[in-house]
């Protein structure tokens, strides 16, 4: 069904048992995400309106993730009486629109918590979405931008920050990278993930899936966050890129006026080889986003 | 993300950020609907199984109601410790394999109480989907069999009945008319809409969504349901269908080897007219399901 709070825009029809799509071009790629107040967001520190934000943001990571275009967003909303889901849905506004997604359709029941499920739809026109698993021996491994931020807001926010504090922002309003995987797709990257739940367990499920290991020489650390949190922190949503060709790499991002990704290591054949700075890097990370 | 709980079938991918999906034919129809335990479904009488069966059946109907194909459905569940996550998989992938639906992929979160959100992706090759705002004076309406055999079989089951009881199974296993929808598609049908919260509601929305009255003759109560239970029962997930030739719609339906529709009534030009047998038909049936 197509519920309540559920805003049309541009080509998209709703209010109807479904919505209607124009036709998708080439792959079509589906994620879907929940967010749970109270387990993804503490709203003792922050509001109904970043929980709506995050829980898009983080969908759209994943089409990011593969290098998609995001062509439409649904959500499914559960909530107890007096909810303020004006407020839910001005953050999930604000998402789609920041991302160029549209919010086609939702529903919305009573429920005890307040839960958000969003799915969300993109395609790869030309060539194919880049998976997790393709990452092959002497890729150069890459990420889109410093770790760490995020862990360093909430951090931050807990100890008194205010809600505008730059590293607090990260946290509470992540950012899609979809022009970034787009751009690493289109420079033929082999694999491809964000790291929502840190770089300690995200690069670790990208070698398991592509049957490689791994050596980074170091880890770019965000202004304010710690080491520990630009490994095990979570939530960044930059993507983690293995890519054969860096310097195709920074053209692509260069032409696109993207930042340049940075350089942290590269895929080795040993799949036992898991090392930072010649150490090994133990498998660590956020189980559960708080 | 795609989580755990979430089997891949034929040409999916899974495991990885995203599903990817082939491409799909013409138009994009896409609905999601949440199930909450204690809100849409009573555990103490059904099971958690039912659960999962009911919330993808439910979603699959949106689809049927468009005359689309289904093509990926995705899950998101929230769920407190100890729920049998296994027995509700259980009746998600029979759900799904009962409409040749595939789950490609879905998230899992702890949470204070169960929620299985579900999003459908099907296709319309060629004609268009069939909306709800295109009903037309002079149209026939159709429904696709008898009303009221789920809020019977509700009302059994409350008073004891078993759960092989035929109308408690209608209830706890209904049936998306997926088929049905299409064949009523092909046939040329203005309007259609699924009977998700009863006949004495969901006619008003296809009436007010199309600016169009309605006549009805009689409506056809299902074996065992009261009159009552056929017009405001809910959950039959029947299809209604306004068609400019009827006959066209019986040979479409007889020639795929469904059951004839069933004339109930006539669409008029006048909005204010909303009868049945002569009499108006007033606005009522289920808001909230249980």
């Amino acid at each position: 069904m197509v519920g309540p709070g559920s805003p049309a825009r541009g080509e998209l029809f709703v209010g109807d048992d479904a919505a209607i799509l124009r036709p998708l071009v080439g792959q079509v790629v589906v994620s879907t995400d929940v967010a749970v107040a109270g387990v993804h967001l503490d709203l003792s520190l922050f509001s109904v309106t970043d929980l709506g934000y995050k829980a898009v943001a983080a969908a759209l990571s994943d089409l990011a993730a593969m290098g998609a275009l995001a062509r439409a967003l649904v959500l499914a909303v559960t909530s107890p009486p007096g909810t303020d889901l004006e407020a839910l849905h001005e953050g999930v506004a604000a998402a789609a629109a920041a991302s160029g997604c549209p919010v086609v359709g939702g529903d919305l029941s009573r429920g005890g918590e307040l839960a958000v499920a969003v799915t969300v739809i993109g395609e790869c026109p030309g060539a194919g979405a880049v998976r997790r698993s393709g990452a092959r021996a002497g890729d150069r491994l890459f990420v889109t931008g410093p770790l760490g931020r995020s862990a360093a807001g909430l951090r931050r926010r807990r100890a008194g920050a205010g809600l505008d504090d730059p590293a607090v922002l990260a946290h509470r309003r992540p950012r899609p990278l979809l022009a970034e995987g787009r751009a690493a797709r289109g420079a033929g990257a082999h694999a491809m993930m964000d790291l929502s739940d840190g770089l300690g367990i995200d690069l670790h499920r990208l070698a398991d899936a592509s049957g490689v290991g791994f050596s980074l020489t170091s880890v770019p650390v965000a202004e304010g966050a710690t080491a520990d949190e630009s490994i095990s922190g979570g939530e960044d949503y930059e993507l983690l890129v293995a890519a054969p060709d860096g310097r195709r790499l920074a053209e692509v991002f260069a032409a696109r006026g993207l930042p340049a990704p940075i350089e942290v290591g590269e895929v080795v054949a040993d799949v036992a080889t898991r090392t930072l700075a010649g150490r090994p890097l133990e498998r660590r990370g956020f189980e559960h986003r708080l």
